[in-house]
This record gives C-alpha cells, sequence and structure tokens, in this order.
C-alpha cells in the first residue's frame, strides 16, 4: 500500500486519520492512502516567503538554469522508479514517457532558455530602452523581477510528473518558490518525483513543498506577490477563481480548463494523399494516447462533406486494431481511464452527446478484459448537423472519444473550430500555404496554439497534442485565458514587469549593462588583454582618428569588388536622397574601426563572434575622419573557460557626429 | 446645460427620463444632464463586433497608426473646445493639458510606435522562430491576431480626454473595436472630444461607441473574444471582477485600482542639495496637480529621520504660496477636486488617518473663496511611527493630502513602500546608483514603475506622477494586477498570442515574412535593379563563389590595420580554441560578401542602412571559397517615395558549410 506524503516546511507528514483511500483503475483494488493530514498553512506559506523566496533570489538565472538542468540529469537516472508507479495509473509505458520523459524534458529545454536567453544576473531587461529626454539624461527601460511570494500549483491527475515540471520549471528559473498540488488520485507518482527532487540536495530549503490532499484555506492567505496556476476543470476554475480574496488583491490566476480542441483536414487533403494518411494516424493517437485523457486531445474532427465516408472507414480501421487492457501487458494500446468516477463522467457526457449524433465505434457497456477496471473503448461519434449541435461544441468528455463532423467550405470549419469557445489548440492538416493563412486568420484568436502539418514534415511534426516547452500552452475563453510555457514567457508569468524611468547611470546599474550615457572607466591596459573576469561593465577604449581617403575607397571598391556607384561616380552619388556625393562604404568603416581598436597579440580575447544592430547613420565622405570607441556592455559566462563579452562600437567623424554604432560580440577567456 | 450624448450602434442617443444632474465643483451649479437613456446594449456589441471589428481588422498595423496619427493631429487643431470644458470639472488649464494634450500626445506616441516597432501588416511577429525538428521541416513561431470581440472601456472621472485617448490608442491599433463608459461626472468633456472623432471621419463604422450613464448588463453579454479595461475604485473593481459571466468565459480583465504611492527621499539628499530641492517640488506639484486627483499621486513621502524637519519646513513654505480657487481663474494654482461627493470621500478618508497622524498644514474645514464649492486646502500630514500605522498603507484619500513619515534605513523605507500592497508607481530621489539599485532589487517587485531622479536630470525628467505611452502603466495588488500603455505592451493586451507550428513555408505565409527553409523565388532582374514595389518576398540572389586567399588576407590586415594574430600568425591562430589555424577576417567576408551581391549601377536599391544578427559560424582558412545568399524578407513602408527591405544573407563555403549569416537592411524607392 503506498502512502504518499505531503511535504511542508521542510517536514515530511505522512497521511492522517482523514486519509483518503485510492483504488486503480487497472482492477479496481486499492493502492494507496493518501491526505487526511492538518497541513499548517500559513507555516508553509512562510517558509516559501521567508526562506526559499530569499534562497531563490540571491541566486542568479543561470545559477537556477543550472539548477534546472542538474535535476533533469538526475531525474532521468531515476526515471525507471517513476514508470513502475505510471503503470499503476492506467497508462502504458508509452503514455508515461509523454509524462515522465516529456517532464524531464521540459526542465532542460526551459534550464537551456534561461542559459541563452536570460541574463547572467538577477534582473531581467526586457525590450530596448526608451528616450524620455531630449538630453538623454533622463531614459526609460522595462525589468523583471521575480516576485517575492509564492505560486501555488493546482495540478491535474493525468500528468503526474510533468504537470508539476512544467510549472516548476519556469516558476523556479524565475526565482520564486512554489507549493505543488497534486489531483489526489495520482498523487503517488507526483510525490516519487518530488520526493526524488527533495533527496537531489540540489534546490535551496523552502523552494518547493507538496500538499497530498487538499490546500485548506491556503487561498485566503494569498496576497500581490503571489500566483495561483491552476489546470482543471472549468467548474473547480470557477468556484477558485471567484475566491474574494484573489480577487480583492489582484492575485495572479493562471488557469487552464477545459478545451473542446479541434482538428481540420484541409480541402486539398483527400484520401490518396500523404496528408489524408497523417490526418488519420493524428487522430487515431489523440484518441488513444492516455486513453484521450490529455487536455489537448482532439474532440471535434472536422472534415470537408465530401470526405466524410473515406474518414469515417480509415479512422474505423485504425482503431479496430487498438487493443484495450492492463497497461502493463506490453501488446496494450490503450489503457485504463483514471478511475472508476473518471469513466463514469465520461459515460455522462456521451449520453449528453446522443441527441447530437451517432456512434460509429465504440460500445460504452464494453468494460475490457477486466469488469473492475476503469476501462472504456475508443469510442468515435458523427454528426451529421454541427451547426445545431450545442453539447458537442460546448462539453468536454474527457476520454478516448471524438465526433467527426462535415464542414462546407474553410471558412464554415473556422467557424466550428472557433465555436468551442476558446480551445488550447487547433490542428490542420494541409499542403497548402494559403489554406494555412486563412484558417489562421480566421482562427489564431480562438486557439492558444495552431498546428499545421502537410505530408511532407508529418513525420517530423511534433503531434497535434504534445505542448511543447518553447511554445506557449494554454487558449482563451473556455480554456482558462491562461498561458503555460513558451520559453522564457512562461518564467515572466512569475516575475513583475517594471518600468525603471532614471539616468542612464541608474539604469546601467540596476541592470548591470552598460548603456550610452552611462559613465565609463579606462582600464590598465588595452580591453583585448584584459580577461573576462577582469573587464569591467563601462570600461572603455577611445582610439586614435584615422582619415578615410578617396583612395582608400577605390582600392576597397576594387578590392572587394563592390563598385557601388554610390562610392565610384560622384554625380549618381550625389543624386541619391542619402549622399552628398561619393561616400564610403559601410564595411569600410566596420574594418577599419577593427583596425582601429583590435590588439594584434594572443589575449584573453579569442574571438569576434558576430555582432548586432549595425546602423550606419551619417555618410562618410573622402577626407573625413572617423574614430572609434569600444565600450563593455555586458558580460555572459558561457562554457567553464570562457564567456561573452557584448561591446557597445560606435564610430564618430571629426565634427564627433556619430556616423555608426553596432554592438560587438567576443568570446573571452575567464584566465590568462 | 450640457446635454452629453451617447453613441450607440452609429446613432447619438440624447439624455433619457431617468437622466441625472451634473453639478459642478467650482460653484456647485448645475451644468449638465447626462443619461438615463435606454441602450440596446446587443446592438452595440453586434455592431462592434460585425461591423467596427472586421473594417479594423481589413487595416493593417501601419494603417491603424496612420489613422491615429491622424486623429491626434484633428483633435490638436480642436482643443481649445476641449479645455473651455475642462474649466467646469473644477481643474485648472495647467491640469488640463495633462488630460487633454497628454491624450492627444498618448496617440501620438502609440501611432508613431507603431509604425516603427510593428509590422506593415497584419500579423504581428512575436519573437524568433523556435526549431523543433532536426531536418528544420518543422518550426514554431509565436504570432498576435487582434481579438475579434470588444474592448468595453470603463473609465474614471479624473481624466475625461486622456482616459479615454490612452486605452483607444493601443486598442484600435491593435485592431480592435471599443466601447467608452467614461465615468458620468466629467462625461461631457469626453463627449466633447468623442463627438470630434466621430466627426473627423477618421475611424471607421463601429470602430468606437459612447455610452453616457451606465452600461446596464453590458458585461453579461461578453465572450472569450472581449476585454474590459477598467479604472476606478478597487470597490467597483472587484464588483466587476467577481462577474459569473466574465469569470466563466475568461474575459480578460484589466484593473487599474487604488495606489498608495510612495517616495523616498534618498539617504544622500539632505537638504541643501539639488536632489533635496528636486524632491520638495516633485512632492509638492503631486499634492496640488489635478487638485491631487491622480491615480500616481504621492500619498507617502519617506524620508531619512534625521531630514524630517527639513522637509517639513520646506513643503510647508512651498504649499503655504499655493492658491486654492476658481480654475479659470489665471492666478489660481489649485482648482476644485470633481465634485462635492468626492470632496466629502476625501474628508472620510482624513478622519480615518487621524488616529495615525498629525496635521502639518491644510483645514478641511477651510471651504475657499466659495463654500459652494468643492475646494479642499493641500493637506500635509505626518505619522511618526508607520510601522504602527495601517489606514495610511490602506486607504487611499483621493485630493490633495499626503503623509509624511520618517524611515530608519533603505531596507525600511523599501518595507514601508511596499507596505501599500502594489502600488502604480515608487519614486526615488537620490544621486547615488548604487542607492537606485538597491531600492530596486527590494522593491520593483511591488511597483509598476519606479521612477529615479537626481538632481542632474529632475529638469528633464517626466515627473513621477505622469505616466508616458512608452511605459507600462499599471500595478500589481492593491493597484488591480493590470498593465495598460509601454509602447507595443499594451497594444498586446488587446490581442492573441498564438503558438504557430508548422513548416516555414506555412509561417512564411502566415506573417508575410520569409524565413529559412521557406521557398525562394528568383526575378526577372538582379534584386537591386527591381523596385520595392516589385521585390518578392522569397525573392532570392545566388553569386558565384570566390576564393579567399592568403594574399587577400594579407592584403586586408595591412590595409584596414587588423592584424590579428587569428589572421597573421599561424602557430598563434592555431592555439585559439575556435580556429583551425589563420582565418580570413569576418570584416573581410562582410566586404568580400557585398562584392558578390552589389549591383554598382544607380537603381531602386537606394542605401545599406545596417545589417541584424550577424553570426559567424564557421571559420573561414586560405584557400577556401565562399558563395553568398541574399533573399528577401521583410518589406516595411517608410515614407512616401522609399521603405525598407529587410535581406537573410547566408555565405556558405565551397562545402555548402554556412560559414556566416546576416539580415541586411536597404532602403529601397517605390519607383524606378
Amino acid at each position: 500500500m503506498l502512502k504518499p506524503e505531503s511535504y511542508a516546511a521542510g517536514t515530511w507528514i505522512a497521511p492522517g486519520d482523514a486519509a483518503r483511500a485510492i483504488h486503480g483503475p487497472n482492477d479496481g483494488s486499492q493502492i494507496a492512502v493518501a491526505g487526511g493530514a492538518a497541513l499548517d498553512v500559513q507555516a508553509m506559506l512562510d517558509w516559501a516567503r521567508n526562506t526559499g523566496g530569499p534562497a531563490l533570489r540571491e541566486m542568479g538565472f543561470h545559477d537556477r538554469a543550472r539548477m534546472l538542468k542538474a535535476l533533469a540529469g538526475y531525474l532521468t537516472e531515476r526515471k525507471e522508479e517513476l514508470y513502475a508507479l505510471n503503470t499503476l495509473t492506467g497508462a502504458t509505458r508509452r503514455d508515461g514517457a509523454v509524462d515522465i520523459e516529456g517532464g524531464i524534458g521540459t526542465l532542460a529545454v526551459i534550464a537551456g532558455k534561461g542559459r541563452r536567453e536570460m541574463p547572467d544576473g538577477q534582473v531581467y531587461v526586457d525590450g530596448a530602452p526608451e528616450g524620455l529626454s531630449r538630453d538623454g539624461s533622463f531614459v526609460g527601460q522595462h525589468i523583471c523581477v521575480p516576485l517575492q511570494g509564492v505560486a501555488v500549483h493546482i495540478n491535474a491527475f493525468n500528468f503526474p510528473v510533468w504537470g508539476m515540471l512544467e510549472k516548476l520549471a519556469p516558476t523556479l528559473l524565475a526565482g520564486m518558490p512554489a507549493i505543488v498540488k497534486p489531483a489526489t488520485q495520482t498523487c503517488y507518482l507526483t510525490e516519487a518525483c518530488f520526493r526524488m527532487m527533495i533527496e537531489s540536495g540540489l534546490l535551496p530549503e523552502g523552494a518547493v513543498q507538496l500538499v497530498v490532499g487538499g490546500v485548506g484555506d491556503m487561498l485566503d492567505h494569498l496576497g500581490a506577490q503571489d500566483v495561483v496556476s491552476f489546470t482543471g476543470s472549468a467548474d473547480t476554475a470557477l468556484q477558485l477563481r471567484g475566491n474574494v480574496n484573489l480577487m480583492r488583491n489582484s492575485v495572479r490566476f493562471h488557469s487552464e480548463q477545459d478545451s473542446l480542441n479541434a482538428t481540420i483536414l484541409g480541402p486539398d487533403a483527400s484520401a490518396g494523399t500523404p496528408e489524408f494518411d497523417a490526418f488519420i494516424k493524428e487522430v487515431s493517437n489523440e484518441i488513444t494516447t492516455k486513453a484521450g485523457q490529455k487536455c489537448t486531445a482532439i474532440r471535434r474532427i472536422l472534415v470537408p462533406q465530401s470526405a466524410m465516408s473515406d474518414v469515417a472507414e480509415a479512422l474505423l480501421a485504425r482503431l479496430s486494431g487498438v487493443k484495450v487492457g492492463d497497461p502493463s501487458d506490453e501488446s496494450t494500446r490503450m489503457g485504463a481511464l483514471a478511475s472508476a468516477s473518471q469513466k463514469a463522467d465520461v459515460l455522462e457526457k456521451l449520453a449528453a452527446f446522443t441527441p447530437e449524433t451517432r456512434r460509429l465505434t465504440g460500445d460504452p457497456e464494453d468494460t475490457g478484459a477486466n469488469p473492475a477496471g476503469a476501462y472504456l473503448a475508443p469510442t468515435l461519434l458523427q454528426c451529421d448537423d454541427p451547426d445545431a449541435a450545442t453539447a458537442l461544441h460546448q462539453m468536454e468528455a474527457f476520454g478516448p472519444v471524438s465526433t467527426l463532423m462535415p464542414y462546407r467550405d474553410l471558412a464554415h470549419a473556422t467557424r466550428l473550430a472557433n465555436r468551442g469557445g476558446g480551445s488550447l489548440v487547433a490542428s490542420l492538416v494541409t499542403a497548402d500555404a494559403d489554406v494555412a493563412r486563412q484558417v489562421t486568420l480566421a482562427s489564431a484568436a480562438w486557439h492558444g496554439r495552431l498546428y499545421i502539418v502537410g505530408g511532407a514534415n508529418a513525420k517530423s511534426a511534433t503531434g497535434h497534442g504534445a505542448p511543447m516547452p518553447h511554445m506557449v500552452h494554454g487558449g482563451p475563453g473556455r480554456a482558462g485565458g491562461g498561458e503555460e510555457l513558451g520559453g522564457v514567457r512562461g518564467v515572466l508569468h512569475y516575475m513583475q514587469r517594471t518600468a525603471i524611468q532614471g539616468s542612464p547611470e541608474v539604469i546601467a546599474a540596476i541592470t548591470g549593462q552598460w548603456m550610452p550615457g552611462a559613465p565609463t572607466s579606462t582600464g590598465p591596459a588595452h580591453p583585448f588583454q584584459r580577461t573576462f573576469t577582469e573587464i569591467a561593465i563601462g570600461e572603455s577604449l577611445e582610439t586614435k582618428p584615422r582619415t578615410v581617403t578617396l583612395d582608400d575607397i577605390e582600392h576597397f571598391a576594387h578590392f572587394t569588388g563592390d563598385t557601388f556607384y554610390a562610392h565610384m561616380d560622384e554625380d549618381a552619388a550625389r543624386a541619391n536622397p542619402f549622399f552628398p556625393g561619393r561616400v564610403a562604404h559601410g564595411y569600410l568603416l566596420l574594418s577599419f574601426a577593427a583596425g582601429l581598436f583590435v590588439q594584434p597579440d594572443p589575449g584573453p580575447v579569442l574571438a569576434n563572434t558576430g555582432l548586432n544592430g549595425l546602423s550606419f547613420q551619417k555618410p562618410v565622405s573622402p577626407g573625413d575622419s572617423i574614430r572609434c570607441r569600444l565600450t563593455c556592455a555586458r558580460k555572459t559566462r558561457r562554457t567553464d573557460t570562457y564567456g561573452e563579452v557584448a561591446w557597445n562600437v560606435t564610430l564618430t567623424n571629426q565634427d564627433g557626429d556619430q556616423v555608426a554604432q553596432y554592438e560587438l560580440l567576443t568570446m573571452v577567456s575567464y584566465d590568462r
């Protein structure tokens, strides 16, 4: 008998007197006892806010990203222990991979994004600076900083591991502690994974806690710096969202709830095309994976009227081969629903669909090999008048159930897809990019994600139902209006965006990045002879000037082959609205600039790897003299031995006018 | 007698039988009658959704930006009519400038941002593409598209013009129609400005409507594609937010409500410093401008214990010179509160502050020159034990009222500032960038905006209380948790972000921008001889190859002065982790690339104005041969005669390996 424990304020708490029995869906026998212990909610919140939060915020984004990466490695080594428990939830090993390895993979991807796309510091810089005064002494910069409260994650039963990790990854990367409350039915799997995280010793004290059972009155104790992230039914969401304390304190409430996801077979994708085959495979997978218990599963199958019988026939053929049964049996393609009550709920929804549909396959009375288990056959319904239907567009049967319906033209198809009232994902199978564009313009506003495949990329595509850590997961309206993942976007949900207004010096002190107008310093040696560690933000070099002669321009033109008339023909150049006459090539200026600022000897600066945001601001005429200023703007550790140093470079002419600017990227050794 | 009208489904609707009398605050006399007509709420929503929305979405971002710019010009020409009505609200001309010209300026700035920072099309591209498959055939791209519903704007009484325009600008730029509901007390001024917009003929039918009086059951008819943007009291916000229909449909609800904004005098800014003087001026302005009726006004003045008496003395001296009275009198510095009931509300809050404070100046019994008007003297309170106080940190007296309180050290100051429970703005006056950094790390999470000035930039700074269209306006917790403005950020609140997954061809068709992997085409002539109009997205040129010799490298090194060892010294180069031996300069490659792709004769391509995202991906050794591919990625109209064409450029070596890539920016004539 499993006895999953809560983890509150650093202490493991066993099931209490009021604990609940959990019956497994494979054969109905009791597999666990959980919850029922009184938790000190306030102590948990205090531990998160006063111990976990400060410890996480003390770290920078890269520190936390490395922590998540290490955690992913730790869990990967122990994944078989999780697979063993996965079977108890009714899921096959293949289903479990989506949950377990999908969850660990999400940790790893978010960690990678943190390293690549967030700064190596405590303040995230959001967007470009804004000039707010003519003289440049007052500017604006948006930043994001971690919220100082706690994130309460309320998760659904269907992905006990992924559901926890996909919320934890962005929360911890942001620098915020979390309290995880899994659905009780499958909490033993969540608990096992959570326990590994604690045992790893990789997370600071107070960073994560676990509630097995109910959260009590926790929501009544949340405030302006806290976040609730909910995944589950619309009814529960409505109840939580309406909590007066949450509303009064504007507590962020992210919700991912019901979703009547649709798929559209493109008008071009008739039987015999690779698109048609890809469509059948995708729909069939979405019905059977996790026994259809996925918030992203396809519930409504929209196909051209003319293709209805072909699609029905092909789907029936495919579904007839699906073996339903004990998930520990290797020949099983589809396991049990999560519980008997979950099955009862699906049967109730099926009854509501009856007036609007007819059944093509799937007998609700078929209890599979074991009547004591929560088995249900893959169920395909057909609705011939989807315009008249209502239940189909509003009620989610959270199981292996989907309904086929015809559309007349693309406008009709998107109208039907949008009738879900807001969904997590809609998909389209077509080889025609113009069809993709039409569907997107008509329906993107109603769906958090649009998944579009043809025959050519069906194999490399990631699947209609798979939320990718890179892409946002969530949808408007019925789907809850929330947004998770999407790389750094998901991290920002746990941070406050603040508009900073001040002097360039102040902005630079806050962001840890130099900006034009902020003070500069001069180092004791040429910057290229200084190590990554030695180079200071704002450290600057001004070069001597170099005159650009007409000979230089001609020479460069003939050497490179760039004999554009603006450099070679005085009259033609003068006729151009940008030039006063012949001018130097932009690349000649860049090249001369490098010649001016480079220190030729071996030293810590290893390579110029690129540049950003180059703008040529004023033409340089023969006889003009340019000089160059190089200022260290930003440093980011990249490997064990070197990091990236970004330099602000400006070129000015003999009148002090800026003629070009850019950001130069270099790799620089930590040591000499 | 003013009779402001509603504008519903294209028809002006006069005040009805149940209209309400509006009494002016200057002398208490009735100035208007408003509202009381039955509006057909469903017809208004239908008109917005079915007429206004489609018309706006048919336009692109730049079309709508031009529309807003023209509107700003139209209103500017008629601003004196608005100033005439402004006086009736109790506001001085100076107060009116913030409202009227501030509002029009916001339109203009948002329009400019739309032209510069959003694409010239219907789909906003959010972030970089995400690779989702190894072979590149399946990628992700986030886009934003206009919501297909209607935005309901519920505005506060204090900024009848700015309040309307600061919400309308991002809404209309996004491509969404709006229904504006001003506070009834000052609705006649809003109506006058709204009427000008309709008379301008610049907006499409259905784009805007106006509700004078109550909105009836409008919120009960909103759905997944609609937005409510509210500005007003926390109590009203709570009531609206709890609307079950809004919650059930996850209707976006943006709220900007109460805010106990604080200002902090830095420990360095003692009497006699320019910072001290700037602080006194700012605080005094915030108390008196709009008679303190600004959601951003300073309510709590935090100063070092040692500076308390200096600050009190200086503030009293400054406030004693403030003349309160009829706002039409040019010598008046501070006008009336908006209404008698508003004054009564402030007096009630003052009474609640009494146990925690003592009054330094401002007699609540002082009714100014006219006892029939809603006048109140500038009121400065002092609280000596701010840790013990509660009302001061939780209740907003929305008038010329502020409280001075001492802090012990910076940590104490930020703790007090954060006790507001979430605010729109906090400010800090200091000359010390490190103090700025400390305060930011401790308190940015609690405030939507941090305003930091020293003595040197006090004159060029934009003011503690002034929301700038470039910066986000809104705050967490008590301030409502909403976010407005902030340039394009504010526009996205009226759009759906959707994750698109598909082939590069599909992504390109949707965004209207070419991306690597999408199909290319070959034009009938060299791209530099094609006009902006002629050049097709995806039009591409592959150049012939050029061998890079050791002579080229040496020649370039000596010509430019860039004799970095990686180009000149075989042994030293080989010791560098990035290079196999001597390699070509990156700028040599860029220069040769230009020589390869340039067409030298005059033509529509006028100039290379810059480049973005250059990365050197693989070293080029002597003897390697490079060729170049140039592909049109993006076109943006910029002036009447030319636009920007961005080209994807890749350099590959003789093995077909990519050695560099960048985006080249050019200006190209529309005509030949």
